[in-house]
């Protein structure tokens, strides 16, 4: 085994990456331009365990376990709409321009950012280091040797093996394992219960009086979708603080569930109502059920998890790396930051520090975290992140500036219009081109397609290819 | 090591038992059972996932996954009634009159049957053997050694550690993992869609048409619920064939489903029909994250499962058992039976044929699996098995065939009135007692708990008070 020295080609080293989402697939590609670009680069094993890359953004209708009995990884559902405007995730190298060939709204739904996301990869060889269906079992690590053991279940096969690598990257996401609080009384809640990661769509809440219980995005994507879809009402319970939003008729706030009696909720100040069903917006746990204690991230959601050097170098192991670990105001691109910088380390281009420059380096940055005190702030911290890595390595820097400057522009829109804010456009951080105002407005749509999102419909009809598919009791249609 | 040999104290050998449901319990109670009567035993660690013991009979509310994030698994649902009547379950040692002190129905509600198992055990010391909240990681075996290394994740602590034990034994069932096939369209359905496993009531499936897909138990059961609780129609979608029982009026079957267009499900006799929700009763799968795949049992759900010697010694590996592997006619005392005999095994008190003999048995056993014809001869396969294990060991003995009479009764019950089998009596076999009739037909109760159920209201009383506990729509109300 050899220290990482810049310079050295490092042909019989081996990584293993665990997971094929965003953040595994940044790092493929991160691997990709530098082999480009004539540097040897170490042989590289992804494993993933869905049937494709993607990750989040590769929608499965199975909640609970998948078709080989493994806890389904995606929380995404039908209707979704990215939340945040993609000038704010376009990749540096990859621009929306070169994908789509032609201006499209600032705010895609699931199945154009999952394209988007596999367009860059899909004409490369990366694909073949990915061993999909293949769910990584458990994790060794050998002090002596300074090595991995990485047991994996080849699903399809039906067998497991164990391989030895130098590197280990975590990729494998931490919005995926429900964080599932209880209520008093909740056992006998006679509606449906169902997490927000198992959450597949509102149509079904039509005329519905349905609880969010949470006060983050969760809720109010879920929320909203409740009320596009026609719900009765919509009522979403916070823990602290309310989100405050200027909720139309039929949706409001209410604080946190005091206990549960059949299918009434009885709230925090007094009120009670009755609800249809529940849908527990309680946010994700960091779990890593195949790695040691020792090894696996132990942090609750926040923009610093603790013991990561520049976020990404696990302190107590410096051959292990998390890509993606932190909450996330950028997130294709931060993750491309993180995949390149980790990447340079492996190939010996970034010399680590001491342990000791690491954990000084760590506190500095916990300590400029935990005095955020506004969205705002919070914001210009991760952009200020994100500029201090792509810093470190060749990933194209953009100006991260405007990036925060759209970030703050989106927390306006919302406030000015939640049901509207997707109606809005940005101009490109990558190409200065200005985002397509859409052709439906995000209230009116009920094909969340690719094929229909990339159509060109009359304005008159779009409304009425609307209307024709509008479910009973639907807001659109009304 | 020492090899195991009968009369021979094994004081240092070590055991893991994998699961603390019905048939880890059983192995505990073999072992304090033997020491009672003055045999020295080895050290037992139990480790369960759950906060609790009981298995299947530990109800969650949570489906998907639990507090800590390891999948749910339970399939229990409110109002699940016994569905066999439970003279075919009976412990030997340890009656229904012994731990109620009065004849009970013969179809009690989940909450009673977890106090039974609970029962045999609460008042031993055996509880101090199970490690609670604690996940099996990984399991290995090392030839040289001949000792499985068995990581593990204490998940109230967060600690993951490794312990060495001489025999395993799985008792971790095979009815937590869904069998998830798909169907074309079914991505789109807008309403509801739940596996069985995650099914935890019907009340919210009032005035709605409501498709299960399956033909048999959960199929039959979780439909009687949906009917019971007012759904507007159940149809019940089976793949070879119909059950053929005489469904009231709105239950009907029909076959497999062809594709799914909307709301709309085509089903291969070319009727369709608009849907609110679909449940899958599809089954499970033997799934053993947990195991390399040369220990893991790889079969379909049956009463004779290959490569286990008398059903539960792993013919690749004699320190291997599994208990409760097989599809069950009997269920508590089968385990009792199966845990009995691999405890005098581990006691060296039942010798292990060679290999050559073990398969042949196993040839032997499969054989006649292979040629049953009948619901009736697959009883009397099962009953003859139970009665070959018991016979090994010092198990009570009871009258078996009296248990597969009433078995091939309650097959017949079912055929004469599937909605009103559960008012059957029946006598046990263990004391002779004649079950009590309850108090409440299962058609009219909606209050499952085991206050209600053993509480002794009038009959009028009884109907006022479950009228008063109806919900809208609810069949008892009509």
């Amino acid at each position: 085994m050899r220290p990482t020295v810049a310079g050295e080609a490092f042909l019989t080293d081996r990584i293993a990456i665990i997971g094929a989402g965003p953040s595994g697939m940044a790092l493929l590609r991160a691997f990709e331009s530098a082999e480009k670009a004539g540097a040897e680069i170490p042989e590289i094993v992804c494993y993933e365990k869905q049937d494709d890359w993607g990750g989040q953004w590769n929608y499965s209708w199975r909640t609970g376990t998948d078709r080989y009995g493994e806890p389904v990884h995606s929380s995404m559902y039908r209707n979704l709409w990215s939340n945040g405007p993609k000038e704010i995730l376009e990749f540096a190298d990859y621009t929306f321009d070169e994908h789509f060939g032609k201006p499209i709204s600032s705010y895609p739904p699931r199945e154009v950012l999952w394209d988007y996301i596999d367009g860059r990869l899909k004409n490369s060889d990366v694909k073949d280091k990915v061993r999909f269906a293949t769910a990584v079992r458990w994790v060794e690590y050998d002090d002596v040797t300074r090595t991995f053991s990485v047991t994996v279940h080849d699903l399809r096969e039906n067998r497991t093996e164990t391989n030895k690598f130098d590197y280990l990257v975590v990729g494998s996401g931490h919005f995926t394992f429900p964080n599932f609080p209880t209520f008093a009384g909740i056992e006998s809640f006679p509606g449906e219960i169902v997490h927000a990661h198992s959450f597949r769509g509102a149509e079904h809440f039509a005329n519905k009086d349905v609880l969010m219980v949470g006060g983050s995005y969760s809720a109010e994507d879920i929320g909203s979708q409740a009320y596009k879809m026609g719900a009765r009402s919509v009522t979403m319970s916070y823990r602290s603080r309310p989100m405050g939003y200027d909720w139309p008729e039929g949706m409001e706030e209410q604080p946190v569930i005091d206990r549960i009696d059949g299918s009434t909720v009885y709230f925090s100040n007094g009120v009670n109502k009755h609800f249809d069903a529940i849908v527990l917006c309680t946010g994700y746990l960091h779990h890593y059920p195949f790695l040691p204690t020792d090894l696996a991230l132990d942090s609750p959601n926040n923009v610093y998890p603790d013991h990561l050097y520049r976020g990404v170098v696990a302190e107590a192991n410096n051959r292990l790396f998390y890509i993606g670990a932190q909450d996330q105001w950028l997130t294709f691109n931060m993750f491309d930051a993180q995949a390149w910088f980790v990447r340079d380390i492996i190939l010996g281009r970034f010399v680590l520090p001491s342990p000791e420059e690491q954990r000084e380096h760590i506190g500095e940055w916990r300590e400029r975290f935990h005095d955020l005190a506004t969205t705002e702030e919070e914001i210009d911290f991760q952009v200020d992140y994100v500029r201090d890595l792509i810093e470190q390595t060749d990933y194209p820097m953009f100006d991260l500036d405007e990036v925060a400057r759209i970030q703050k522009g989106w927390v306006q829109d919302k406030k000015n219009d939640i049901m509207g804010y997707r109606n809005a456009v940005y101009h490109s951080v990558m190409t200065g081109t200005l985002a397509a105002t859409h052709h439906t407005e995000w209230i009116n749509e009920l094909d969340d397609s690719m094929e229909r999102y990339l159509s060109m419909p009359e304005h008159d009809e779009a409304r009425e290819v609307v209307r024709g598919t509008v479910t009973s009791g639907a807001r659109a249609a009304r």
